[in-house]
């Protein structure tokens, strides 16, 4: 089932973390994991996986752990990541047309259903199934396939107006994949993949120790 | 110039969004911008941005402010966006080819050289001008073209073995898409882009706000 109850981010950042690594072991046809297990795995205190994973209700027994099927089950469905959940991509750029092509999504619960674009190059062409409508119709698109996450990769310069236009067609979120800090109303769901920003961390890294 | 001081990751983070404020004013022929006009914009304190800035001994004129053009130069080429970076992408699946289409990378200085697979349909084909290799053959490909940065987009369940072999072969950095959490030795850069995090993140804050 997915959850209702504000999350604390570092706990979301870290609860796909043991996700990843309990569907491994679950490939392996293992049974039960315990928190030092897991622990040990991803370089986490045990205490904080007990606290992240009590949100889900879920408790080991002593001795033999976490049940690993039913560990993978609800922390998918906590998560979110077993419910689908419609999203417009707005701008159809590289980075645009990539996350339409990426299957690797819709496991994750998130399904692309349109791209908007301003190119009337573009407008009336698909990218695999999903068509590309002008932003303009955005309104018109949201009545017929209603969507409630924009994923915005649009160029910089257009990131903010792009972000108001959608919000106005009815989006609830809006993943931006954009360096420009979108700034939203209150009630607007808001994520940030700061690409570039990893990119300088990985240069200056690179320089620093070099 | 690009920078070899160990900046805070912070600091790494808001750089780029200056640097896409100010390009946005430069394209609209802006000459000089004040701290408090880049507060305004972007919901950063004046205190912080001078802060931020003064790693790249950049200092704003009394009442005039930065100047536009400066400050773009400057940034993006402190932040390491105007040298050319050159990495491999492990994995040529859907996440890792789309990066290997997404031309904007490059305009923030990476360069992916070369992508490297075990499926063997894909040894031999080529994204748009990328070959794709077989992962055993990393360190021969890295003597005729080195590179330094290795991009992870496999399965979560082979991550930590590819990450292994891409440093084994002569990576110094990895740049984590996939859910699993890579272990490097010290010395090697890490960084992770938590896609999957950030969906829960989105999935959480809408389920809790409903």
């Amino acid at each position: 089932m997915e959850n209702n109850i504000f999350l604390p981010e570092p706990t979301l950042r870290r609860l796909p973390w043991y996700l990843a690594y309990v569907e491994i072991l679950k490939a392996r046809n293992v049974e039960y994991v315990s928190s030092t297990q897991i622990s040990r795995a991803l370089n986490v205190d045990t205490s904080q996986i007990a606290k992240d994973l009590s949100f889900l209700s879920l408790k080991g027994k002593t001795r033999i752990g976490y049940e690993v099927d039913a560990l993978v089950d609800t922390l998918s469905g906590f998560l979110g990541f077993s419910t689908t959940h419609k999203a417009f991509v707005f701008g159809a750029g590289s980075l645009g047309k990539a996350l339409m092509q990426d299957s690797g999504l819709s496991i994750y619960g998130l399904e692309i259903i349109a791209g908007f674009d301003i190119d009337s190059s573009k407008i009336g062409t698909s990218v695999g199934e999903i068509p590309i409508y002008h932003i303009d119709t955005v309104a018109e698109v949201m009545q017929q396939s209603p969507a409630t996450i924009g994923i915005l990769t649009v160029p910089a310069d257009c990131a903010q107006e792009t972000a108001d236009i959608a919000i106005g067609g009815g989006i609830k979120a809006i993943w931006n994949f954009t360096p420009y800090r979108v700034k939203v109303a209150e009630g607007i769901v808001m994520a940030n993949t700061s690409i570039y920003a990893h990119l300088a961390l990985i240069y200056n890294r690179l320089n620093a120790s070099s």
